[in-house]
């Protein structure tokens, strides 16, 4: 009954405190990505590859350290993060492919949809739900599946070929609820890091696979460059506010999604294990 | 490959939008716990008790959405809660004592102490970190160990009973972490939702178990009763901030010792899935 002693090898962001304005970003959030550090964190001292032969006893101690992770990670206790920590590629995949994370999507779209059926809407027609795109309404599974689920390292180029393609498949308790926030009265918009030049891909992507009148789709201008997802998503939500709208319900598979300025009244977390987005 | 078509009942509150405001919380958070709805909200639609016999795979389901229970639990999903889930009583009790509890808790820390050795300190004794006490530095384990792991509703006056007695042992992994954290040169704040009138058995208690030299102990006062812990919490980091201080780390179980206001620059969510405290 010792606690564990779990070596767990973080890559540490050198950033400045000073250069995170409290008013912008009032929950803590570490914005840039480290400098340095190993792109394949280990959560094992002396743990072997994954190939390694290994008792028993070492592949449960594994799937426990990574189950922690992922929680550490789920509940944005970690610093940003390249990849999956190499000894958990396994777990991860395992997580992603079999039935652990439509289970986890499910409850926070049946937590949502609670939430907003219990929500007296004011008429007007200015209370917004928010959605993020991808790992949100789409599902990139299958270009995961061909890399890694997150074990390796983010290829942009690599990503925007498979945007193009218009072919992610819906996460269906997403569009479940969806659907749910738009029989209720709410204006749904959708809140993106695709850029702007995608627009058309992620219009007939989104369309195709059963996304039907949203109100607004925005995503990265060319002014949105470079812009941590949280800088550019607060912006976003803070014209809405100008515009009048009540944010009332937010979804999204990163805390960069959800965290910032101009929040909703609720906040929705959905799973991903995969990658880290500031 | 279907999505389970999981019954999650949810207990919900009616609780008005307009009454919280935004300056104050700046992210989502319900803060009335709901007037209505079981206590013991089940997951699964038609779960019989814990003792009745199941298969395995009606086991190995249950698991599954226990585990997704408390990965939206974590992540801040669901709505206040006032017990585990009666499915999921078993699970709880499971996963406190075993060891995915400790390993959870090792990571938060870990994460934490590599976090406070990145930050580079002002040197002029204002750089802060606050923790939480009960599951955060102490443990109530062994009471709850006698109250089913949070399946029983919470009992304010047995609770006290125990605090009384001032033998909760420490969360060793947060004791590593306190004497790190003091060593680099931090203030540390202990901002608990326990009362000033059990200062003295959590005195006691705290240095009992390890807890050395704190700067500041701060209890709810008088004038604190029946504020909700976000509240609380925010008022005391603010005068904090009013006295110069730099708050940069910030440890605690609930998500109320981090949200609201004068936040952390980095906020450690530490796991707790045997209560919720809005």
């Amino acid at each position: 009954m010792k606690p564990l002693l779990l070596l767990f090898l973080l890559f540490l962001p050198l950033f400045s405190i000073a250069s995170q304005d409290p008013h912008i970003l009032p929950r803590p959030l570490i914005l840039e990505l480290p400098s340095h550090g190993g792109t394949e964190p280990s959560i094992a001292g002396s743990a072997g590859g994954e190939a390694e032969e290994e008792g028993e006893e070492s592949a449960e101690l594994r799937r426990l350290r990574c189950s922690s992770w992922r929680f550490a990670a789920e509940a944005n206790n970690l610093g940003p993060w390249k990849t999956v920590p190499a000894d958990c590629a396994g777990y991860v995949r395992e997580f992603m492919t079999g039935r652990a994370y439509k289970s986890d999507l499910e409850i926070v779209a049946q937590s949502a949809a609670a939430y907003a059926r219990s929500v007296r809407l004011a008429g007007d027609g200015m209370d917004v739900w928010v959605f993020d795109v991808d790992e949100t309404l789409l599902s990139n599974l299958p270009y995961y599946a061909d890399h890694g689920y997150g074990h390796e390292l983010f290829d942009a180029h690599e990503f925007d070929k498979w945007v193009e393609k218009s072919i992610a498949p819906a996460i269906q308790s997403s569009l479940k609820l969806y659907e749910e926030v738009r029989a209720l009265g709410f204006k749904v918009f959708l809140l993106t890091g695709r850029s702007e030049g995608h627009r058309t891909f992620t219009v007939e992507n989104l369309k195709k696979v059963g996304f039907q009148d949203w109100d607004r789709l925005i995503l990265r201008g060319p002014d949105d460059r470079g812009k941590p997802a949280t800088m550019f998503k607060s912006e976003k939500r803070r014209e809405m506010e100008v515009d009048g709208y009540r944010i009332l319900g937010n979804s999204g598979d990163q805390w960069s999604d959800l965290l910032g300025s101009s929040l909703s009244n609720r906040s929705f977390k959905l799973p991903n294990p995969m990658y880290y987005i500031p």
